[in-house]
């Protein structure tokens, strides 16, 4: 329901909710904020909580380019600072746990604690490059793939229109336009090529770093990676669940959402 | 993204997709949009869809009063001339539906279809005078119990996490201050006074109306004396289904509004 600015690019943002630990929700690459349906009223009734689309996605602006996890972590400074936020939980899922690391490196005194869900550094120092290549060349139908092997068996049985959902996203040019796509792709700090590993260790802020069983895109060494190397961080392996814990089982997300906070309260 | 302005009132609405037939979908009482989550990409990869958050709620501007259904009506038509569509299929829930209706009687030519799902007229009428007045006494209280009895045993077993959001939306006051609950209420136009009982045989569009077969809030009765009184209506009711079909069971869902859509094709 606003606009934080950015040196000009115009980040789309929504604030619910007032006091308790302010909680900032960012998304995966393709979605936006949305996806965080489930937690955003459930946590609004007691905590301030903000859910931005990053640029490129969404309702915010989409630019030529300027897609490194660096730009997209000041946009997340400049919503919180739009939104007079001055510290916050930061619960960032697949490129939004980068941003949220980002973060948490480039204005550590900004983050209160980082919920990583789904993530990872150096992406495609895992990827054959065929992929990479093939996904350039035929994105959609990559992108599909990627996606099947995204959501847990549990997940396509018993809620069906979740891989419907998340496919649906990156299908409507209005919400994530192959121009991003392209950019973030060859960017030298974007999705695939951002490379935090040696600065992990500089991460000194409570960290949940939360893993699906089945998540083939971001899948469980990547995430146990990232909780083996930042200091003091704790990690969830979830059953039956894949990329999108927030949407395979919001109610048990939000058990574990909620257990952090009171961790952080302690 | 948007704001309509109907005479000085700012309603907000999201538009995504384009072509097709265009879908207007319109959420229940003390919610917002975001209730169409899973319906909003689904159709928006062939259609253009637009939600909207009513007067009162969400995102919209929420004046001390004006809560008639005719006065939200014209909002819907203020949200479709802003979003320079000419006819559009309306989708609306409970209050939403009611929307949809008056829509299609004072504004005909705007509308190519209805899909009224667990909705009502004169709903004032089926409700003790005493349960109205302990509404107005203790909203919250009774709110919540209203809300236990729209949602199926089904859905509060497998998807808890419904009707906890169905619960956080009304208790979220920046998303649903006291003062509209208090307005509506009393209007004699407002979500439960509104009566257009002698007017449904006026309705001439192609007409779907869902019930949910464990809706205590608006029954299968209330919803069976829509599609009777409709010409030419037709009445779903579907099992383990409570007052939000949409999300309780979304896939389903999903495949009932596109059925209905290629009807409309035929």
């Amino acid at each position: 329901m606003s606009y934080a600015d950015n040196k000009g690019v115009k980040v789309y943002y929504e604030s619910w909710g007032s006091g308790g630990v302010p909680i900032v929700f960012l998304h995966p690459w393709s979605t936006n904020g949305y996806i965080w349906y489930f937690q955003l009223y459930h946590f609004a009734r007691n905590n301030t909580c903000v859910v931005v689309d990053h640029r490129g996605h969404g309702r915010s602006d989409k630019p030529a380019s300027g897609y490194s996890i660096q730009e997209h972590a000041s946009d997340v400074a400049a919503v919180m600072d739009a939104a007079k936020i001055d510290k916050a939980v930061i619960v960032g899922n697949s490129i939004g746990g980068m941003m949220a690391m980002q973060l948490c490196l480039a204005r550590p005194e900004r983050v209160l604690g980082l919920v990583i869900q789904s993530s990872g550094t150096a992406l495609s120092e895992g990827i054959p490059k065929e992929v990479m290549e093939a996904m350039i060349r035929d994105r959609d139908a990559t992108f599909n793939q990627l996606l099947e092997g995204a959501v847990s068996e549990r997940t396509k049985r018993e809620r069906p229109e979740i891989l419907d959902l998340v496919k649906a996203y990156f299908m409507i040019e209005s919400n994530w336009p192959r121009h991003v796509f392209d950019s973030a792709i060859k960017d030298p700090n974007g999705v695939f090529n951002w490379n935090i590993k040696n600065r992990l260790k500089d991460i000194k802020r409570p960290t949940l770093v939360i893993a699906g069983e089945e998540d083939n895109a971001t899948p469980v060494a990547a995430n146990k990676f990232l909780a083996d190397s930042i200091p003091g961080a704790k990690l969830n392996v979830i059953k039956e669940v894949g990329h999108f814990y927030q949407l395979e089982q919001p109610a048990a997300c939000n058990a574990t959402l909620g257990e952090f906070l009171k961790s952080l309260a302690r």
